[in-house]
């Protein structure tokens, strides 16, 4: 806390707290040689207005929120970045929380911003979130923007990227490489954007007549070593050539399985994985990507939130979809 | 905004406002069926409390604030982690912002934190911290633990780890891989975190009768692309067979470099990093690093920040060292 109060500038200027109040508030009922002293002595002093009590009064805090599920995550620090660059120009601070996928501490998160500690939020949502009772009440109380991860049967404005051309992109990469058994690592299984990249898979063995088989596709979650595991299974039992990571966080493991089994990437599996991750070019070997334009997420959804923050006209279920890159490597053979 | 207010409720229930207030903060002046009846409707209603009046009541917001200069740092982001375990566990949320190692950014931060918007502050200092005053100012009026990136002339609760012993650790490490060359890449020159792995460096120089040749050691910063060029100056001309990167953030540059250069590793040049990064075992070649107990500092550092706000028995300048570990791998020949 700041040990200045408005009542020891009063003090010692010989004023009311009432004018001392209404001159740094500028105050047109105060004299320009009143407000003068007064904002001489609280620079003087280094007052500093007590925000609780000017977020009363403004019913402004400055402030944005970002929810996201993880901060150590390629895609999301760079998207924070793309957010902060925005938030910067318009004098917003940038107030950062993760989830860690747990859709508890999601809803407690969203109950306490609810009650007006920021102005306006961006979200990417939780993939543990079934239940999207908290997510609606956020959605109907104050400004907010959803990116990457969203909901389908929620109408909001949302900033995604091409996940369903992308992993159909990535499957024909592999299919063109030679594979013909391709294992799928689904993830974010409750978000459209886990379901699109599942669909875009699907279809692009279909066009290429190649038989859809359950077994290649196994669901992943955040217990990791639950994961591992099946991955290991995938890999020993059903021998894919090809495996597509629908996510970031699942592609180390299957270089260490790989490792682990005595698998030559990319001689007997060929891998690419849905990542921003800036070591990607440095892996032996080094891994070919679809990458998401994390930045320019950022830079769009906080435009938008605060054309919504602005009274601006937005259409409030607008979708933008930005086009991710496939960055061929060596791990399918380039 | 929550909807509901005190006004409502009272409407609702034919009671005053300032009956329906005592009987949500549960004054000993309203009987236990008035209570029960407003806490029911304001449960129903979804009533949330808004928080700047009760942080103005309380003078308590049960919100922790973590500065720290990257999030996109594993370091960073595991030490979090542990900040949010321990946080978690008493209450607290945890706000995070990013400094970008900017020490403007780091004083607004600091400036709109003082007043009131969290009851403590953890902090890893931005290496730009030239200008001390907001940090002073910080520690002066609100709790605050520093941890990792600090500053030598401040007074208060530290959790480093052992940036001197670790550098040692690391040149005698070069040194017995036949390393006779060894650079060093200079980073957070004006925090004691940076001049301690300097020191460790040049006095193990020392104790193995090796000269120090200022030429070897080249100072970096944030500017990107000025560190490679001195990186690569420093390859190309001074032909080092070892080098020293004092943060994870200029290894990728080196191994970028060496492939440009042609300069093999660990054949040509042995490489050791300070480095959390999760992918080091799977790099080409794999990153030989000093560790740091990343998740064990932010359980620490929390534990204490808590300590403070309780006003329990603290040595307020008091320094906890924790120990980093060497992980030996194929760059330097392990």
């Amino acid at each position: 806390m700041s040990n200045i109060t408005i009542k020891e500038l009063a003090l010692e200027l010989n004023l009311s707290a009432a004018t001392v109040s209404r001159a740094l508030s500028d105050s047109y009922e105060i004299s320009a040689a009143t407000k003068q002293r007064v904002w001489d002595l609280a620079k003087k002093l280094n007052y500093e207005p007590n925000p609780s009590a000017s977020t009363l009064r403004s019913h402004k805090s400055k402030t944005l929120a970002v929810i996201i599920p993880e901060i150590a995550n390629n895609f999301f620090s760079q998207a924070i970045n793309g957010i902060e660059e925005v938030s910067r120009q318009h004098g917003y601070h940038v107030l950062i929380y993760q989830t860690h996928d747990n859709s508890e501490t999601e809803a407690a998160f969203i109950k306490s911003l609810l009650s007006g500690r920021v102005d306006g939020v961006l979200i990417s949502v939780s993939s543990e979130t079934n239940n999207k009772d908290h997510i609606n009440s956020l959605d109907k109380n104050i400004p907010v923007v959803f990116f990457d991860r969203t909901l389908e049967d929620i109408a909001a404005v949302k900033i995604t990227t091409n996940d369903y051309e992308s992993a159909y992109i990535a499957t024909e990469h592999l299919i063109e490489r030679g594979c013909k058994k391709i294992g799928f690592l689904f993830a974010l299984n409750n978000l459209s954007t886990g379901k699109s990249r599942l669909s875009g898979y699907t279809d692009a063995l279909a066009s290429n007549n190649i038989t859809y088989d359950k077994n290649q596709v196994i669901t992943c979650d955040k217990n990791e070593s639950q994961n591992h595991s099946r991955i290991k299974k995938l890999l020993a039992k059903n021998k894919p050539d090809g495996i597509i990571s629908s996510i970031e966080e699942l592609v180390l493991p299957c270089y260490a399985i790989c490792e682990e089994l005595n698998i030559s990437i990319p001689d007997d599996l060929k891998i690419i994985s849905f990542s921003n991750l800036k070591t990607a070019p440095f892996l032996n070997p080094s891994l070919t990507t679809i990458t998401q334009p994390a930045f320019e997420i950022g830079i769009t959804a906080a435009t938008l939130l605060l054309k919504l923050l602005n009274k601006k006209q937005v259409d409030t279920d607008e979708i933008v979809v930005l086009k991710s890159t496939l960055i061929k490597r060596a791990s399918t053979g380039c």
